[in-house]
């Protein structure tokens, strides 16, 4: 693998982003997958704040990233984009059929069962927290993502990870949990601070996340190109 | 194909559930995934207002239908179990790389990009609707919801199916619509409404939805087991 070389894969993030965001952006995902695997990779960029140009609708149809591109493969959603990484390297996503339905399973339960009770409590307490009906809310928001983390603590038991070894669907779900950072709620579930933080600990997530804080140090251009470390990991 | 041998693939469903949620509940997409492809299965039933057994857990940490079985394959999540039935029949899930990523990208932000806004009006205006935050939070629900429908509706422009053919990623976005039919959001997008009658005009729609119906008829007992019709669809 030539780092002079540029890489095949690109994925879309951000440039800029209010702080609250920085280091939790979806983008982080595909990054930490390429980087277990050791696949360079590109990005481009867009400020967050500025519309997106009409043309990347047609990659991302929310306007969204990560948006993902690998030679004349185009794709969203990072869901779908972990899959498709995964798909690669047995290390993401096991190739024993079982295994690998469980995989499947705990990544679309990180995203569709845990997920949208944590997007409801970011809606509350930081995308309106000055409506009034948020503060009315709150109280039933942490209830339902509580008793979501309370089923995912037990499923998790003892283990280190969701399944048997590290997958994909740690990478779902650990990147899930941190959308609770601006709350107490995860420190209720001792063994998710732990699961999380073993995910976190991990070097390729410290890559990750490394390679998209440097991202918002490139400036505020829009749709720069910059080849990011991905390659490093190899 | 003989029906009167016991078919190799089980999901869970319900025996009673409360009558809103008749036609609505998930065992519907891997039914209709199902007859799609003329797979036969059978139904193993809990009632909605009782407890699950406590050993169900295990196969479906959060205690939600439908959990899916194949011989030794265990899994859960709708949307995973959607993967899984495409996996076994192109008419479902095409083979060609860049097609199948891009069903897979839409079966995704189905589930994450869409569903969510969906449930959160029907916490507002279902499950909550006597909450004194309920109507406070219901017009930001709203336009959260119809922003997301928006984005479909332009991606879907005047296609028949989210890509050039109907696909898993159909039945996961047909299924996550059919959740809005508690408001008027929907008639909002004609070409939405069109897309999803289109979807619920289909044969196998119609197997399924009858299919899950008929559960319900067989009266409050837990843990009954049922061969459905998938078999009829060869």
């Amino acid at each position: 693998m030539n780092a002079s070389t540029e890489p095949p894969i690109e994925i879309t993030a951000f440039s800029w982003v209010p702080d609250f965001a920085k280091g939790y952006v979806r983008c982080l995902r595909p990054r930490w997958a390429l980087e277990e695997i050791g696949l360079p990779y590109r990005t481009r960029l867009f400020h967050a704040a500025e519309p997106r140009p009409a043309d990347y609708f047609l990659e991302q149809p929310f306007g969204q990233v990560p948006a993902y591109r690998e030679g004349d493969l185009h794709m969203f959603e990072s869901g779908a984009i972990l899959l498709h990484i995964g798909e690669k390297d047995e290390r993401l996503l096991p190739r024993n059929p079982q295994r690998r339905a469980r995989s499947m399973s705990w990544l679309l339960a990180a995203f569709n069962s845990v997920e949208p009770s944590v997007m409801e409590l970011v809606s509350v307490n930081l995308f309106n927290a000055n409506e009034d009906w948020a503060p009315l809310r709150r109280p039933s928001a942490m209830d339902a993502a509580r008793a979501k983390l309370s089923r995912v603590a037990d499923s998790l038991g003892d283990r280190e990870w969701l399944e048997d070894r590290f997958t994909v669907a740690d990478i779902a779900m650990v990147t899930v949990l941190r959308g609770l950072d601006h709350t107490e709620l995860l420190s209720e579930f001792p063994s998710l601070v732990a699961y999380r933080a073993r995910g976190e600990e991990r070097p390729a997530f410290a890559r990750a996340y490394r390679s998209q804080l440097s991202d918002f140090d490139t400036g505020s251009g829009q749709s720069m190109e910059k080849t990011a470390a991905g390659g490093g990991a190899s």
